[in-house]
């Protein structure tokens, strides 16, 4: 594989793909993906996107740091839901543009997405066309594991505090 | 969450994140980043992205096809190496921008990755630093199951032709 044209990134491909520095290449936005599972099943939580701080934060204190993209700023997993993810592991791919997070959830809900469910994927690709066409989802591990408009209360009033100072 | 400005569809937030219609949501060039694990083991295999043609076969042939980023072709997994993959199960998350694809491995060695390992993330980020600065990274589950040399020597002449005629 070529290297990503966004990568300002030195290194030869046998550095990158065999060698023992971490050196992950961000792409044109300056974020790599990370694929969030949990440390005790396995499962996929979700896919979340890291800039360097938000890595480097990772790294530093062991608690799961994320770049949201709707937002634009850094965020601490849990930050606003108290539901966040202490890192056991943490691997890079290949060619180093993808993390993986292996993680332990904390707080009180064993929940990593923002509508209540354990992990974001709680929907399966099923074969047959929805009603309004297109392939149909079939909710699969979908029960919620806390109420969403409890959790985000004070997000969003912080948020409406927010826009309307804008 | 707010819709990502890439995003033409006009579907609502309640409809992306509650409906039972597969509506993917690319991202500005065209690709939905998926998540590829084992459905055998759980583990994660690799990060791949698709676009809608790749989405399309994958879900009409149950074959995982991808989008090559650095070769600008649609690419389905094993067409060089042998290394196919056969989805037991997709997924899409709450907002429908990201996909998991649960796979069962074809072919004759158990591997993903073009390195001849069974996963991409095959290496660690370690807490210490690495002689050339940075975190360092530990190799795990880095056993080779294949020969790249071997398994890409038809593949690299295909594609030294392809470069050779640009």
């Amino acid at each position: 594989m070529t290297k990503a044209a966004a990568s300002p990134d030195p290194k030869s491909k046998a550095e990158i793909e065999e060698g023992s520095v971490f050196a992950p290449r961000f792409d044109a936005e300056g974020l790599v993906p990370a694929v969030v599972t949990s440390a005790a099943t396995g499962e996929v939580l979700m896919l979340a996107y890291m800039n360097q701080d938000a890595l480097t934060r990772t790294i530093e204190t062991g608690e799961a740091h994320y770049w949201s993209r709707s937002r634009s700023r850094l965020w601490r997993k849990g930050e606003e839901s108290g539901n966040g993810q202490r890192v056991v592991e943490m691997r890079t791919d290949c060619d180093q543009d993808a993390i993986w997070l292996k993680v332990e959830l904390t707080g009180n809900a064993e929940a990593c997405c923002h509508t209540g469910r354990r992990s974001c994927f709680y929907r399966a690709v099923a074969g047959g066309a929805a009603p309004g066409g297109g392939p149909s989802l079939r909710f699969v591990d979908a029960e919620r594991q806390f109420d969403p408009e409890t959790a985000y209360r004070h997000a969003d009033a912080a948020k409406r505090t927010l826009k309307s100072s804008e």
